[in-house]
């Protein structure tokens, strides 16, 4: 499927604008979020990949022209461009994986105006999603503390793609496998799957469903246990089948408990197990699971060996969108880039003008300490008092009262880098096993206090002395016009 | 895109099982959900189109055939079977746009056991979602009150399908257009869209911006006010534009407010284009807006004439998952249809045997007044008893002593029909404005208590006798083997 009309119609009729009134006018945007998801302390970065491989293939097929001409409000110079429209702009993005915070410069789009407008949905769809996805992942995956987590949402998660994309980020946020097979054909994430309660309901027991099954899969069978009921009949007759299996020297064996109270019926069937020699066979759990109710399992002591996490993985849950905006940051009429700024009545939505990038500085055991936004301006001076292990004023983005100076650090990085120069892909494209390790890494880098679910300690995002003063005089300029 | 692998792994692993077991094995799965989504009163049936048309395509590439057969778990003759595949089976649906309740079969698949368990989790992909959003969407549009809402979710959805669908459905439930280009050349959805806050940054002034805007679409031209100051700056700017195209007799325009405080702001507006004399321009709202913000800026009298819904209309917010189910209720290994049944440790989790349908009944007036689930086995018995205005038996699904007569009706209408016979789609596909319409139709059939958004009227949905007969001796003949 061609992505050029995945775009809000405002993006086309916006276009046609620019393209009669400053059609060689180049404008900067920049992807950012004002809130957390889940009220937690982090965001999992990730959809680049996608993202980059559909801009590579971004025109208007002669379906879509016509579809365009018959809307009637189109003329036809334009229509001409659009027919020839190719993605030529620059692209720069944080890493797919990294953890990002609130009002940072996630992913910068340099080019001409009409073809930076066009992508604006096209990013945030593929953007948003993913990353609240990762997010959630990692969350849950934090909880799980290394019992593997199975991502089965398919049948809940919102259309195809929902599916899919929340399987290639549940994979980044620390899940090990997918039941979606079309996720594990496109993206190679490992696949992984047992038996439906309707497998057991299609024999005439129960024992026979199980026995059935075992002998085409005697190693790794997992035998779903609550059909009929999970201690009087699911787990003795998985006992059975399971007994006959070590008996032919097969190893690997999983009940899997589907409904009721986890933590009792975890406990039970553990006993029972264990009093029947059956202490390897290991219990796998689903049912509506998220990062709250497994850290209660946990807690409680609940013998669970692997999880299976699906509808409140894949959709987010209580919190279903991360709210990413695409602003425009600086535009230029071939006089040069000129800061752009929106104000508004909310003082949360006014946004950050200029071209920006993030440092973020580390401690010497490479924990993360907190995050300058500055301008791409100031990049060399910046990189040379680093170099210098001068000390770096951090500006509160809002008040003007909230600062400080970060005398202590060791290393820091740039976060953004390009990804995409002139419409083509810049560098290769990680492997989902290396953003994954990267999440890893960055999870890592981040104080536990970051980490919390609840009420997470808040990591310091400031903007660099000379945007702090951009914005300032800008607001007062605008301001002044008409107060 | 194929979806042959848009499937749980486990449907793979157990359509093997059948494939080695019980080859020629016949079943039936029906499609139900046990809880209405947002604690409402009715839920809107949505995706059948769409599901359809991706069976009819259904099979595996020879891509899918080497995915498959890497992994190592799949015997050659299976392998074949799978190359050769095509969904042969017959489905019996609800019609696109029906109000549907909890444990009402929506939607029944008959067919080899293989078949049908592989497109298990495609049915639910599709039909999950789209009939969450058809169904926020009609709670949205019924508080709207004729007010025309848009549904602008693409950058907040989750997926490009997650897109799609949901404006698809979003339509279904009410909406009158969409921002999402390609979802109106799909579907030919009315597309519609005016200008981003990039559009007013990227010009010197918010004047020029404006104007420029207008020289281009001088017919329905809506202005955004709110990049700078909504009151201050952007109203008294689209006034000035909004005179010189009253003076070239342009109709048609609007302000659109994306920020601040809707009810104070909306009314200023209205009261400052009041006094110019501009009475005819409309105001048009956007900003995180639901059924229950939107209620409430309708109850305080906001002067508000459309509605621009996007987050939490496309994702279901705070209920982003319908949580319907496919089980298996009957088999057949070639001596005829038993019904099954499953128990488990959740007595709300108990599934009803049977191949079933559903018989909705009427008054004179059109109004529904009690649904019905049977056998379709006694479906001439009981349309003879209609036919008769004999008194109908009503039993509650799960307690003995609730039930009921219904002696007073008028008609009566039977909810599922064949969709697709042998893999064919049978009859025509109805076009999305008649399934629009429809879904009005259904939710007026409702009385008003049904459709409060807050507690309301639990619709009654009943087994017939013969059906509750049936299901309290299976438990009882069951529970016998364990008890």
């Amino acid at each position: 499927m061609g992505f050029s009309l995945l775009t809000d119609f405002y993006e086309l009729t916006m276009m046609q604008g620019y393209f009669f009134s400053c059609p060689d006018q180049e404008g900067v945007f920049e992807m950012f979020f004002r809130r957390q998801p889940f009220d937690g302390g982090y965001t999992i970065f990730a959809g680049l990949g996608p993202l980059l491989e559909a801009l590579l293939d971004l025109r208007f097929t002669g379906d879509d022209i016509s579809y365009l001409e018959s809307l009637k409000i189109f003329r036809k110079e334009f229509i001409d461009y659009l027919g020839n429209f190719l993605f030529r702009g620059d692209i720069y993005s944080v890493a797919e994986g990294t953890a990002v915070f609130p009002n940072e410069p996630l992913l910068r789009v340099h080019g001409n105006l009409m073809e930076a407008q066009l992508i604006e949905s096209m990013v945030l769809n593929f953007i948003n999603f993913q990353s609240l996805i990762a997010t959630k992942s990692a969350r849950i995956c934090s909880v799980a503390a290394g019992r593997p987590v199975l991502e089965f949402g398919l049948r809940r998660a919102q259309g195809t793609s929902g599916a899919l994309w929340a399987a290639r980020a549940a994979f980044i946020g620390g899940a090990s496998a997918t039941s979606n097979t079309l996720a594990g054909k496109i993206y190679g994430i490992p696949v992984s799957g047992t038996m439906a309660h309707s497998w057991v309901m299609s024999y005439d027991t129960e024992l026979e469903a199980f026995r059935t099954y075992a002998d085409l899969y005697p190693d790794r069978c997992v035998l779903l246990v609550d059909t009929f009921d999970t201690l009087k009949s699911g787990i003795p007759n998985a006992i059975t089948v399971f007994r006959k299996l070590m008996e032919r020297n097969h190893s690997l064996m999983a009940v899997r408990i589907d409904s009721g109270d986890l933590e009792y019926l975890s406990k039970k069937a553990r006993n029972i197990l264990d009093e029947n020699g059956l202490r390897d066979v290991k219990i796998f759990v689903s049912s509506d699971l998220d990062e709250w109710i497994m850290r209660q399992l946990i807690e409680s002591g609940s013998p669970i060996d692997s999880w299976g996490v699906g509808t409140r993985l894949v959709t987010g849950w209580n919190d279903p969108a991360l709210t990413g905006v695409y602003k425009i940051v600086a535009s230029n009429d071939g006089s040069g880039y000129e800061p752009r700024i929106k104000i508004s009545n909310q003082a949360e939505k006014i946004t950050n003008p200029g071209v920006k990038n993030t440092m973020r500085f580390y401690n010497e055991k490479g924990q993360a300490l907190a995050d300058l936004i500055y301008l791409e301006d100031e990049a060399e001076d910046l990189a040379r008092m680093i170099a210098q292990k001068e000390p770096i004023r951090f500006n509160h983005p809002a008040t003007d009262y909230a600062k400080f100076t970060l005398k202590e650090y060791s290393t820091a990085a740039p976060q953004l880098a390009p990804v995409m120069l002139k419409g083509k892909i810049a560098g290769d494209a990680p492997s989902l096993q290396i953003i994954k390790e990267r999440r890893q890494r960055e999870v890592d880098s981040l104080d536990d206090t970051f980490k919390r679910l609840l009420n997470p300690h808040v990591y310091k995002i400031s903007l660099s002395s000379r945007l702090k003063d951009l914005k300032t005089e800008m607001i007062r300029s605008i301001k002044a016009k008409y107060d």
